[in-house]
């Protein structure tokens, strides 16, 4: 009786509306009342720079959250998050990807490179010094700069005074709010387990962002120091990280209902934006990158079809486009059906009642006027600038080509004044990177799509086009000259492109590599597009201030700042909804619910494996004694969004229920706003990582390590 | 808030399973406990043949169901069942199908050519006369002759018995039982009303066999008769006829969970079949209308996206076949999902297990190889007989030709010896339905359709090709001779074909007529597969007879016949269900239902004044307590199949509470197996209906007639 799956009290408190907005910053955890919310737990035991608290397992891990679960630095995170780690240990012989890894002892473990652990230990706020700082200077290009050079130096001084940390500036309210974060950076990150593809990206893209889910999305890795503790490169002789807090598992799991809060690193969202913001989002930029997208997906699939070695390669970068690609479309439908450009427009229009009432607000009324007239600006550019960010994207050679060219200009600066992936600092990352972007070349691809966007370019009328493009032959004559690019190109090997790094200009034409003229040649337009977009940004980040600042006065309270990649708590309740009248989704879903989508054929191949672990129905403890199955995934009502992909979800206790990975379709509306109807987000349920880890891949040491066996 | 639409109690009475498989014949319903079942009728305020029953108000019309629910013979049956008299009283000026129809008077009521209405009257069981009568024939040809004789006779004579009135046969269980029914006939049957197409068809295909359903698929019809009450063809001085009983309204509607039934006349079911007949239609017969079927739909909509008056006029086949197109891909989706071919052959190891078990029941071991053997031998002749069926379908022209020469055949011999649409007491029928079917003529696809089948044909075997089309000209040659043949053939003119019905076959050959030529040469080769069929059929005939029998032997109990067209009872509740894993399916759809699914543009293009009416919030009296909205669609347990359309849905007290019309997609199976998870029809409100009537359509004499202003 599928019915009896659908706890009736839960319905009812499903109903009430309990979930409450907001991604808070660590700040503002002492204004909640945690415990009338019913949390075991005080702020200070989330959150205490001087003292053990939760957030010391809390990591940003490659723009994704992740947890540490072990006192050897066991890191819970995301399948997904793991994906470029799981396809790059992956081979034709050994594949990974597609039977999954487990290293059963650390020597086997296989180092992800390019992975790093960032864990937050403090804050700083420093908007005052700042924005100081930015009202010294003159035009927008003049405080573009001073913001940028008052920024370095603050970052400099902080980690002067945090020897060993990294301090990175986060903008909270453009032009408003600034606050230093301090982070502990670890560099040796290793794969230890991956679930087969089956398991781990069951229901593929045909299920991304779709709720009811069956993905055992979840992967795990560990952090490694130095033999002395130090963070430290990749060394074999390296030793497994000891954080200072693990956290541990909930037994039992959750139940529809239960209190539960997630601390990640939300990406970003938009909700205090203005109706031009959205209307330039959803007239022309997402449609723009939704068909541009969905060419490449579709292009790549063809490529694929033919060989699993081109399939392997294209994978990453497929699974990364589809990603936005459906996102957009699911934020398009929910920018409509929120009818969210009208709701805006009529909040602007109650906004400059508020502000014409007033004669002491009068001085803000060209805000939104000028907000207006800079999104009609960047409208009528707004082609060939999109046509200029895809074409470095398009190419690895070509980015490869323009990064040297840019390290050759910027390594001739001074330290403080160089662009920030030129710094000392970042050097390292910024080098590392030149050959993971390399490896993923693919010459039909790259050729395709780069002659493609050029055409395109070269179609705009002549003042749009940067010099370099026009300069281009065109038509046959343009296949023609990239053939012969690619074919004479040496950007190819890594090893050669690595030691141009830095290298004088002079030095890197003489190459005579055509990928490195051409960059050389697009720089000239792309450093004119990029002053221009700063002060462009210097403009706007004043007009938000001032508008966030009378709309704060408006409604008469503060607002908890966007998401922008720094550490935030959100909570909630486990609770289904309703996406359609008559239609009632549950909060989790069963193995049951994996038998009935297996099609034994991509994206529903579930593994043998699986199949015959649900046929011996050795459930063990991982039960939902309310459905008397294994739970799969789960739903909440919390507040998140990209960058909470591998957040730990956590009871009342602070114990693990569930790892974060996805958002329900009318959900991908989070990013511009909340709904207490449709925000939904969709996490693994730990009973079904248990589960997996025990009765599909037999990972008896890491149970052990969990403490389970 | 959505979710407090799903009321607790009625979950958990849903969980219940209080469902039960049947569609009860009249005979069965004093076996039914229906005071224990929550009635407050009994079986005898049902169906009584002495006096005032329900029934009286249920009527056949147009292969559909429908009921009597006012004093004046006013019809409710669903849109789609009127759909042909929309259809033809529409025009370039008048587009009835779109804007809707209402007579608001008796005398603007729109005669529905080729509409009967059939009530049923009595029944009696003859079984033992027509088996008697089989058995003592010799071979199956024989024997098929024999039945279709004694039929006759036994119809013959049972209408002598009871003047006016009409007698059909009906087999329970081939070869087992067969009753004949005594009907009513009227024949001035006119349209009242038929509401919008965006309301009447709101979601057309694409919600077709889907629950969440917004659909207001109802129309009205009234029956007429000669002004000294006897049945009567149209004439204007006709007058209203006066049915015994009409249904009541439930001025409440009903409510989740609440007890319901509905009569009607079901059309075919195949439940007590065998593995080897699911594994034909799976394999094979179904697979093939799939890909015809959505090849004839795609062209004619291609051809329908030019002009309205031809989309007019392929509305109806294209709605026709895309029914069938739908429902036979949500078959073999249960087929499949509920692994039925497996179960039956399970079924079939445990029947032949008790077969052997006892040297009494050893002479049927036979039964079961013999009917493998029957479809094995059908399956190596599929396609020259679907070819050869589809033939004729696919060109008015043709079948015109084909009932034609027929007709010359037929109409030489003495009445009962005919082919039964050709005997006296048939032939006004057959005969008016000519100029009907010619009046979808539509050159180009029937040129194209006509075409092509030949060509499959030609591309057979010789061995399996008719010879009239193994003589026709191939290739280039084919379609100019098709072409000739479609510009000279005078049967596009009904009145031409009409002279023709009846005369010698000479006569016929003498108009040099190419479709009447060619339909006179292959005559012979569908004369020999008919033949072939009947005495195949007869074989089968008396195996699922004694398969039946062996089955019931080993089941320990009867079983309730398979639909067959003749009047049936269902009960069961308001009841929702559970689709896929953590989905529920809440049983009653709302008005902000359609306004979450209006696009604007077909298929969900809701008229205006059904917008405003929502708008205008004014719900009346119609409003389900439990949502606090005016219901559309309502969701139940019953056991339902085509030709339940248009039946109406009584509560406990046998008032009416909606009108069924479609099934879920997962209840398409309900033709092959009863499923209690699964099988769910659906129903137009009657709060919608009235809801419709008052507020979009204002059609007050209606409302006058129902007794309700």
């Amino acid at each position: 009786m599928r019915l009896t799956k659908i706890p009736l009290l839960l319905i009812l408190l499903a109903s009430l509306g309990l979930a409450e907005e907001g991604m808070f910053p660590m700040s503002e955890l002492n204004r909640l009342d945690l415990r009338q919310a019913g949390f075991e737990l005080s702020a200070g035991s989330i959150f205490n720079p001087d003292s053990l608290s939760l957030t010391g397992a809390i990591i940003n891990i490659g723009g994704c959250t992740g947890s540490f679960i072990s006192p050897q630095g066991l890191i819970l995170t995301n399948h997904h998050c793991a994906f470029s780690a799981i396809q790059r240990a992956s081979s034709a012989e050994h594949d990974y990807l597609h039977d999954g890894f487990y290293a059963a002892t650390h020597a086997t473990e296989f180092p992800a490179r390019g992975f790093t652990v960032r864990i937050t230990e403090d804050y700083v706020d420093v908007s005052r010094q700042l924005l100081d700082a930015v009202a010294a200077a003159g035009d927008f290009a003049a405080r573009a700069k001073a913001k940028e050079q008052k920024s370095k130096e603050l970052i400099a001084a902080a980690e002067k005074e945090n020897p060993g940390k990294r301090v990175e500036l986060a903008e909270m309210f453009p032009g408003k709010s600034y606050v230093l974060f301090i982070y502990t950076y670890l560099t040796d990150v290793r794969l230890v387990y991956a679930p087969p593809h089956g398991i781990g990206n069951f229901g593929g893209e045909e299920d991304n962002w779709v709720w009811p889910r069956h993905t055992g999305d979840f992967s795990l890795m560990r952090a490694y120091v130095a033999p002395d503790g130090s963070p430290a490169e990749y060394a074999p002789e390296n030793v497994p990280y000891s954080p200072r807090i693990y956290l541990p598992i909930a037994a039992k799991g959750a139940r529809e209902g239960d209190l539960a809060f997630i601390l990640g690193y939300p990406g970003r969202t938009y909700r205090h934006t203005t109706s031009h913001y959205l209307e330039y989002e959803s007239g022309l930029r997402m449609p723009w990158i939704v068909e541009w997208y969905g060419h490449q997906i579709e292009t790549m699939e063809e490529m694929s079809k033919a060989d699993r070695a081109v399939a392997l390669k294209l994978a990453s970068p497929i699974k990364g486009l589809a990603n936005t690609w459906k996102n957009y479309q699911g934020k398009l439908l929910g920018v409509e059906r929120l009818n969210l450009v009208e709701r805006k427009r009529h909040e602007e229009v109650r906004l400059a009642e508020f502000i014409a009432a007033d004669t002491a607000r009068q001085s803000r009324s060209t805000v939104l006027p000028e907000i207006a007239a800079y999104y009609a600006d960047i409208s009528s550019r707004f082609e060939s600038e999109k046509l200029m960010d895809a074409l470095l994207r398009s190419s690895a050679l070509l980015s490869t080509a323009y990064t040297l060219y840019q390290s050759s200009v910027e390594m001739a600066k001074p330290d403080l004044e160089r662009d920030s992936p030129f710094m000392e600092r970042n050097l390292t990352r910024t080098r590392e990177r030149l050959p993971l972007s390399l490896a993923d070349f693919y010459l039909p691809r790259e050729r395709l799509f780069l002659g493609e966007l050029i055409e395109k370019m070269q179609a705009l009328p002549a003042g749009q086009q940067p010099a370099a493009i026009a300069r281009l032959p065109k038509g046959r004559k343009l296949g023609k000259f990239l053939d012969e690019a690619f074919a004479s190109s040496r950007l190819k090997e890594a090893a050669w492109a690595l030691q141009l790094f830095g290298k004088p200009s002079a030095e890197l034409l003489k190459t005579g590599d055509p990928f490195i003229k051409l960059a050389a040649g697009l720089y000239p337009d792309f450093q004119i597009q990029r002053e221009a977009r700063r002060a462009g940004s210097a403009r706007l980040e004043q007009l938000m201030a001032d508008y966030v600042d009378i709309k704060q006065a408006a409604d008469g309270h503060d607002f908890i700042p966007d998401a922008n990649g720094t550490l935030r708590f959100t909570y909630g309740h486990i609770r289904g909804y309703a996406p359609r009248d008559a239609v009632y989704y549950a909060p989790f879903t069963t193995l049951d619910g994996i038998i009935e989508k297996n099609r034994g054929e991509e994206p529903f191949d579930a593994p043998r494996a699986l199949l015959d672990a649900c046929a011996r129905s050795v459930a063990g403890p991982y039960i939902n004694p309310d459905l008397g199955q294994v739970p799969v995934n789960i739903l909440y009502d919390m507040d998140t969004t990209g960058g909470n992909s591998g957040s730990p979800v956590l009871n009342g206790r602070g114990e693990l229920i569930g790892l974060n990975f996805d958002r329900a379709f009318e959900a991908t509306i989070n990013d511009y706003a909340w709904s207490s109807s449709y925000s939904r987000s969709i996490g693994v349920d730990v009973r079904y990582i248990l589960w997996v880890l025990e009765q599909v891949s037999r990972a008896h040491t890491l149970l052990q390590e969990l403490g389970l066996q």
